[in-house]
């Protein structure tokens, strides 16, 4: 009986953990018209984060592009860091300061430029310019769409902005991809 | 007197449409953060559309992605299209219908899925699908922003649900990439 009841358990457990895993993993029984509301968002252990994956390459199959909606609390913003893809965003509640080193070519990246951002703005990254989006608005949320091709997205994290270039952390995958991601497989 | 005069008119009238065509067709010079209330739209003779190109191949030098805002009046929408190319909505106000057939392998799309699309949902266009967004709401607009991958976009445009993919007749460039589009060189 004891070891029925044991069976049982690894039986559900490794049942509802394949369900739990397709239904966060796969766009498969996803409906094509979702409630961005109604769509789990986490902070993937960042404070003050809430993150979505509008449409995701780990997780939704997208191909070409990927979008993200995102919130950042008050003092809070992304890593310093560099990626090789394009990326757009579109702040649509809430100001903060975009830091951006035009210095790819350089050893390092250097004392960033400062730019304002606010709500109903939009602004790109050159591709592989390292920067960083910060929330400097004590008393808003800064919520913003973000765009990027190429996904799945391969982030170079700098600790400050005199790290070298060739220090920078690959972080692969990224926080929101970390729970669907398969390495390719080595086809050789 | 009057031939100097008309002179320096054509050599002002020169100078200023050269001045306004370098800043609608070219990224050079525009800040890297833009006011979108203060970015030129137009409905490029749509009854009912306002278009901006936030970030833009033919316009801005994108090479991979491409962003959209646009705003259909009541009534209004989208011809009946596809493209190979991702495409990701988010409705950002209002309500209309999606109109979509999912049949790129038969000889014509036939009669649409209707899917309601509202205020902060999102939804994605499979490559080649013909579709047609509508806004169905007779009271509001519908403001949505729009993702593409592959820019500048290449549409095919369909009479009706019956017309033969075959027949559907490629409009590139696409109406707001009109004023700015050169086409590739040929390099033979």
């Amino acid at each position: 009986m004891g070891r029925m009841c044991l069976f049982l358990f690894l039986f559900l457990r490794f049942f509802f953990s394949s369900v739990a895993t397709a239904s966060v993993c796969s766009s498969k029984g996803l409906p094509l018209v979702r409630n961005l509301s109604e769509v789990p968002q986490s902070n993937f252990g960042r404070a003050g984060l809430s993150h979505i994956t509008v449409a995701g390459s780990v997780l939704h199959g997208m191909k070409e592009v990927e979008l993200w909606l995102q919130t950042f609390a008050p003092g809070t913003g992304t890593p310093i860091h560099r990626h090789s893809c394009e990326e757009v965003f579109i702040v649509l509640k809430g100001s903060g300061t975009l830091f951006l080193a035009s210095s790819s070519d350089m050893q390092y990246p250097g004392k960033p430029q400062e730019f304002s951002i606010f709500s109903n703005s939009t602004f790109y990254i050159p591709i592989n310019d390292a920067h960083q989006v910060w929330n400097t608005n004590e008393n808003e949320d800064l919520q913003m769409l973000v765009v990027i091709s190429r996904p799945p997205v391969k982030v170079f994290i700098y600790k400050d902005w005199f790290m070298p270039h060739i220090a920078a952390q690959l972080k692969l995958p990224y926080y929101w991809d970390e729970e669907c991601f398969y390495p390719p497989k080595d086809e050789l």
